[in-house]
C-alpha cells in the first residue's frame, strides 16, 4: 500500500457510485465516508472513544479556528493535531479560507492572498497560499486543502470566473509550497453553478495534479436540484483514480444522491448542530425531541439504529434531557446523529459492493427521510 | 446474601474507618464509596458507559427535580429510574426536602408535611411523609431517604430541636408508609452542630430502626472543624452494623476525614460543578484550567491518575477546550474529577483492608490536596 493510493474496489453498474479505499499516514479510509466535524479540535460534546464507537474514520478540523485559538504553533508543539486531540485515525483540515470569507469582519482579498481581522481580538492577519500551507503543516492533518476563494450564491458569473482563476493559481502555489510528504494536499474545484466554469476549474487543477480533489462552493444557498445538476459533470470530469470530497455537504439525502454521482467523502456540521437544537435524525425523518408526544414514548430514538444511544436510552429520556436542557441530551443526540450519517455511508458502500446501489438509493428516495436535505 | 445486609470486612486499628459491603437489589456496594450526583437523572455531560468506566457503583438522583420534570409517574411508567436513565447499578434518591427548603419560593411547613410552589410554573404542591414515600417508590431507587427538615446554619438551638423532633416523627411515618421491599429506606440524623440534639436524633431514629442512616444538616455553611467535631459522636452512636451516609459532602479532604470517623457513603455535586467551571482536582490540589500557564503543558491533568482523560488528553488540550468554551471540556473534567473522588474512596478502602488507614490519611493531610475542602 502506497501513501495516498486510491483503490476502487467496486463500481455500481447503474450509477457512478464507487466503493474504494484511500491510504493515509493514519490508516486506510474506506469510502464512501462521512467525516464528523471537530471545528476546534473537538467534535462538540463527543469524546474520541465515542467517535471510534460511532465508526468514524476521519475527523475534520478547521484551520481558521485553530489558527486563532490555541494557535497552530501550540498544536505543532503538542506533536500535531492527532496528539493534541487524542485521535489516532486520519484527520482532515480545511484551509480556513471559507471561514475567513464568512466569519471575518474585514476581508482584504488580493491575488497574493487574503487579509482578515481576528473575530476574537481584531488582530490583523494575512495569508498567502504559502502561509496557509505552513499553518496546515503545523496542524499536521493527513489530508489538507488548498487555500481557495469560495464565492457566495448567488454571484455574477464574472465574479465566479475570477474566483476560479485565483483558486487555480493558489492551488499551484500551495502545491509548490507544501513540503510534508505524509500529508495529502487536495485541490478544490470552484465555479459555482456554472458548468463551463466548473469544467475550467477541473481542467486547471488536474493539470497541476493532486492526490485528491475537493468540490467546494456548494451548500452556500443554491437550490438543491441545481446543486446536483451542476455537480454531475464535475465528478465526470474529475479523474476516476482520485478521491472526490464534496465539502460541507452531509444531510442524508444529498449525501446519497452525491454518492450516486461518484462522490467519495463528505463532511457537515449538520448532525451535531441539529443535535444541540434537540433534533434527531431517524429512518422516519427528523424528530424534534422537544415535542411533548415523546414524553411517554419509551422506545428507542430509531428502532432500526444500532448505536449505543438507541440501545441504551428511550425517546422519553432524551426528551426529558432536552426539555430540562441537560448537556447530556446534546451529547447523546450528537452520537446518534453522527452514527446515522456514518452508518448510512457504510451501508451505501455495502450496497455498491453488492452492485445494488441504485436500488438502495431508490428505497431511500421513497422513504420518509427523503425530504431531509 | 440478604437484601440490605451490611457486612463489615475490615476495621482500621487506629481510626474508626471500616471497609464493608452493602447489598442492594441492583448489586453489592463496596464502601467507603463516593456516589456521583445525577440531579435530573443525568450526571451532567457524562454517559452511563463513562460512569461505569469511572468505577461508579451508585448514582444519586434528586426527587424534587424529577417530581417536577418529567414527573414521577413518567419515570414509574418507564419502569423506574434504572430503566429511564439506562443505569443498571444501584441508585439513591434523596427525599427532595432539602431542595424544597433551599429552592422553593414559598415554603409552608407544618407538622403534617411541607407545602411548596414549583420553581417552574408556580404550581402548589404539598408533601406529607406518606406522599413523599409514594413519589420515591415511583422513582424506584435502591436506597431512598426519609422526608426530613434540614435547618440552615447558623440556627437557634430551639429551632434545630423542633426540626429534630419533626424529622423523627416523619421518619416513623415514612417507615410505616413505605411498601417496596426492594428499597432500603434510610432515616436521617439532624441536630446541627449541637451534640445533644444529634444524640437525641440518633436515639429516636435507631428506636424506629432503619437499614441505614443518613447524616444530614452538614455542609450548609458551618466551619469545617466544627462539622468534623460534631460528626464524631454521631458516628459513634450510630449502630456499627448499618451503613452511614454523610449527605452532600464530597470534597477529598472532608471525605477522608469522615471515613476516619466511620462514615461509609458520600455524595456531592462538587466534582461535576467545579468541572463545569474549568477546575480539575489533582493530587497537587485544584487546578484552574483557564490559566495560561497550561497553554503549552502537554502532560496529563494528573500524572498519578489512571482515568481515560489523563491517559488520552493533555493539560494544553483541556485548557484549549475550556478557553474556547467547548462542552467537551466540561465532560472531560467531570469524568476526571469524578474518577478522582471515586478512586480516592476506593484507595481508602484498600488502606483500611491493609490496616493502614491512619497512615493513608496522614499522607493526605501533609499533601498539597489537604487544603481542598
Amino acid at each position: 500500500m502506497t501513501l495516498f493510493d486510491f483503490h476502487v474496489s467496486a463500481t455500481d453498474p447503474v450509477t457512478a457510485a464507487r466503493a474504494a479505499t484511500f491510504v493515509t499516514a493514519h490508516g486506510v479510509v474506506p469510502t464512501p465516508m462521512f467525516m464528523p466535524v471537530g471545528t476546534r479540535a473537538s467534535v462538540k460534546g463527543v469524546t474520541v472513544d465515542q467517535l471510534r464507537e460511532i465508526g468514524a474514520h476521519v475527523v475534520l478540523a478547521n484551520t481558521y479556528h485553530l489558527f486563532l485559538r490555541p494557535g497552530s504553533e501550540i498544536v505543532r508543539d503538542a506533536g500535531g493535531l492527532h496528539r493534541f486531540m487524542g485521535w489516532d485515525r486520519p484527520i482532515l483540515t480545511d484551509s480556513g479560507g471559507f471561514q475567513v470569507f464568512s466569519l471575518a469582519d474585514t476581508v482584504r482579498l488580493t491575488d497574493d492572498g487574503v487579509g482578515f481581522r481576528s473575530i476574537l481580538d481584531g488582530a490583523k492577519h494575512f495569508w498567502t497560499p504559502e502561509d496557509n500551507m505552513r499553518v496546515q503543516e503545523d496542524l499536521g492533518a493527513d489530508i489538507i486543502m488548498q487555500l481557495d476563494q469560495c464565492p457566495p450564491y448567488p454571484a455574477e458569473k464574472e465574479f465566479v470566473a475570477v474566483a476560479v482563476e485565483r483558486s487555480a493559481a493558489w492551488a499551484a502555489r500551495c502545491k509548490a509550497a507544501h513540503t510534508r510528504h505524509d500529508q495529502a494536499l487536495f485541490g478544490i474545484v470552484q465555479g459555482g453553478v456554472f458548468e463551463d466554469l466548473r469544467a475550467e476549474s477541473v481542467s486547471r487543477l488536474t493539470e497541476i495534479g493532486f492526490p485528491g480533489y475537493g468540490i467546494g462552493g456548494y451548500s452556500v444557498g443554491e437550490p438543491h436540484d441545481l446543486m446536483l445538476e451542476s455537480l454531475a459533470p464535475v465528478t465526470e470530469l474529475l479523474p476516476a483514480n482520485r478521491p472526490r470530497y464534496l465539502m460541507g455537504v452531509g444531510n442524508p439525502t444529498t449525501m446519497l444522491e452525491a454518492i450516486a454521482l461518484g462522490v467519495d467523502l463528505f463532511d457537515c456540521v449538520l448532525p451535531t448542530r441539529t443535535a444541540r437544537m434537540g433534533t434527531a435524525f431517524s429512518s422516519e425523518g427528523r424528530m424534534n425531541m422537544r415535542n411533548a408526544k415523546y414524553a411517554r414514548d419509551f422506545g428507542p430514538l430509531d428502532p432500526s439504529c444500532s448505536c449505543s444511544v438507541c440501545t441504551t436510552y428511550s425517546r422519553a429520556y432524551i426528551r426529558h434531557l432536552v426539555s430540562v436542557k441537560e448537556m447530556l441530551g446534546s451529547t447523546l443526540l450528537s452520537i446518534h446523529n453522527l452514527h446515522v450519517l456514518v452508518d448510512l455511508a457504510r451501508r451505501a458502500r455495502l450496497a455498491i459492493e453488492a452492485g445494488q446501489y441504485s436500488a438502495f438509493l431508490q428505497v431511500w428516495r421513497e422513504g420518509p427521510g427523503a425530504d431531509d436535505y
